[in-house]
């Protein structure tokens, strides 16, 4: 395949062309990884126009250079990442205005800035990467559509282990074991694993609360696949659901189905949001769906954009989001069906595939 | 046991007074759970002399009144957490300085406060809660040492299981999947499994590899009990160690077990990195430990104190560190042993308990 990073680096160097800025320092671990390929946890980089420079610690040294070494001149430093910034700002003569990422870095660091490089002038920037992020090549949907497989080949897996009596620990165990033997690189967020009226919790972790024939079970997880994340809900019932549960999660299942369906680029994050909160409220269950329909997914489980009332902006052609309704009735229990969906040229596409409709587990 | 939230907020109140503050601004999540007893992922606090406020969003309105309720106000803010702070900052006429955590807040949200918070002065404040929370109380400790029990616990499951053929992700399963069925309530940090030469790499994460008979495979993980972290690391060989093998692990097993005995509290950062650097170095394998002796680990994985060179304040009485030496050897492996030690008064004390003998996996 070919590199894609020149490319994301020349479309940056044309950003900050615009913007009237010499060189860009970036602190954002998930931008730096975009750019240069380092996937390590310390790390800064300074993109200028004839040179970009990853400078990470003594932990990264063999790591940084194999990963980024051919996008980047990698700097190993052992005492602090900013000396090494120092270093590569002064000995570049022509670079005097230097923007700054102000979502990424903390109040102390950019006093460090103004402190120890006032040779400079530094000018926030916002989300210069993250625009970039937003619109997705074929090897960033092909990343995420494998890491939806390997999420709903472990669910497969799951549920044919599953049975009352676990707890949601031991349930979470037999998920993220199966998502590690479907080779996912990690867990791109904590397990939601859910039960019974704990299901009304929207972002509840597992417990040790024990599942219990005939109960609502939530399940809320990711794989992650060269980087790049799933994020799948489905929520299921141990034995026979009871009338008041095929409810609730069949107006869920097609507010979602109309979320799925009807998205598209070029359509605001309120429009989006709509196409299923809109089915919620005429069914009567408006109130009990708070969070927002969706957001974007990538190298972060969260990125832009945002599928939200109030957000006037369109969806990005190339965008992948999360279509994820839920209905929480509080101390009885919630539904919530997510997908991954992509905003390709010819519509919108399913990245996970995994039936919609109630599965009761035998 | 006696609720430790209030002993805790009079200590930082106590320290506002000292610092000239009317009341600080929270933004670390960790700092956030101390304080108040909330463990979701969206939140700002306000600590003032006659009113704790935690301020969180829909999704957590049930949880947040649930964990911290006895503890503060709380106040759930649909669109935007900033919205309560001006309510809530603006219906106290007393307050006039606010602190704010500069290393937990984004220039970004900096910039709000000198926008929307033209009203009161904002003071950047550093480590005020941290350093309540270096020193750990029983309760903390105790925590802490049922999440290392768990930990060992999977250990010893997954050697059970062990055997050369399963892929680094396949290991990391059984492991991760053995600390949930032991309770842990999540993974601290991504699991480290590093086999053959990649266990030279000090931060591997686990990969697709596949570990091979008479390889080195270094384990590093942990677990996660009422939101306290262990952190432990073993390097064992799949079969019979080479004579190498056995020497680097023989350096690297006396090296942390100096430093395990001759910590306490009192002796600075450099001093208690010293007591295995010092041995590594006389061994011929000092330019192999790059990294530092360890640190403080808590409610975060890694937290004040550190134990490592140019650290120069002495660690406090009550911290619990991690003792990790490790030699790496680009291109053939490395070792690395990890404990848990709690400084307390009656002298160090181990809170994980593992062999450190080197084990040839059968």
């Amino acid at each position: 395949m070919v590199d894609p990073r020149p490319g994301r680096i020349a479309a940056l160097l044309a950003a900050l062309d615009r913007a009237n800025l010499d060189a860009l320092l970036l602190t954002g671990l998930a931008n730096i990884r975009y750019l240069t390929g380092f996937s390590g946890s310390s790390a800064i980089a300074l993109v200028m126009p004839r040179q970009v420079v990853l400078i990470s610690d003594s932990r990264y040294a063999v790591q940084a250079e194999e990963e980024a070494g051919a996008a980047a001149v990698v700097d190993i430093q052992p005492r602090s990442l900013w000396a090494g910034l120092w270093h590569h700002l002064g000995a570049l003569p022509g670079v005097h205005t230097v923007g700054f990422e102000a979502s990424h870095i903390t109040h102390r660091d950019f006093q460090r800035l103004m402190e120890s490089g006032a040779r400079w002038q530094w000018r926030p920037t916002t989300d210069m990467v993250e625009e970039l992020r937003e619109r997705k090549d074929a090897g960033e949907v092909e990343a995420i559509r494998r890491a939806g497989e390997v999420a709903t080949r472990a669910l497969d897996r799951l549920l044919r282990g599953l049975r009352p009596g676990l707890t949601e620990f031991e349930v979470a165990g037999l998920l993220e074991h199966a998502l590690r033997d479907e080779g996912s690189e990690g867990f791109p967020f904590p397990t939601i694993v859910a039960s019974g009226p704990r299901s009304a919790l929207p972002h509840a972790m597992a417990s040790g609360r024990v599942v219990e024939e005939g109960e609502l079970l939530l399940l809320d997880f990711g794989a992650e696949l060269e980087g790049y994340c799933s994020d799948i809900t489905r929520t299921v019932v141990l034995g026979r659901a009871d009338s008041r549960q095929r409810e609730v999660h069949e107006v869920v299942r097609e507010a979602q189905a109309r979320g799925v369906q009807g998205v598209s680029a070029g359509m605001t994050g309120e429009d989006a949001d709509a196409l299923a909160r809109d089915y919620i409220q005429r069914r009567g269950f408006g109130e009990y769906f708070q969070h927002s329909l969706g957001h974007g997914i990538g190298l972060e489980v969260h990125e832009a954009p945002r599928l939200a009332r109030r957000v006037e902006t369109p969806l990005p052609q190339g965008a992948v989001v999360t279509i994820e309704p839920g209905i929480y009735l509080p101390g009885w229990g919630g539904v919530r069906i997510e997908d991954d969906v992509h905003l390709g040229s010819a519509g919108p596409e399913l990245l996970t595939h995994f039936p919609r409709e109630l599965i009761e587990v035998a």
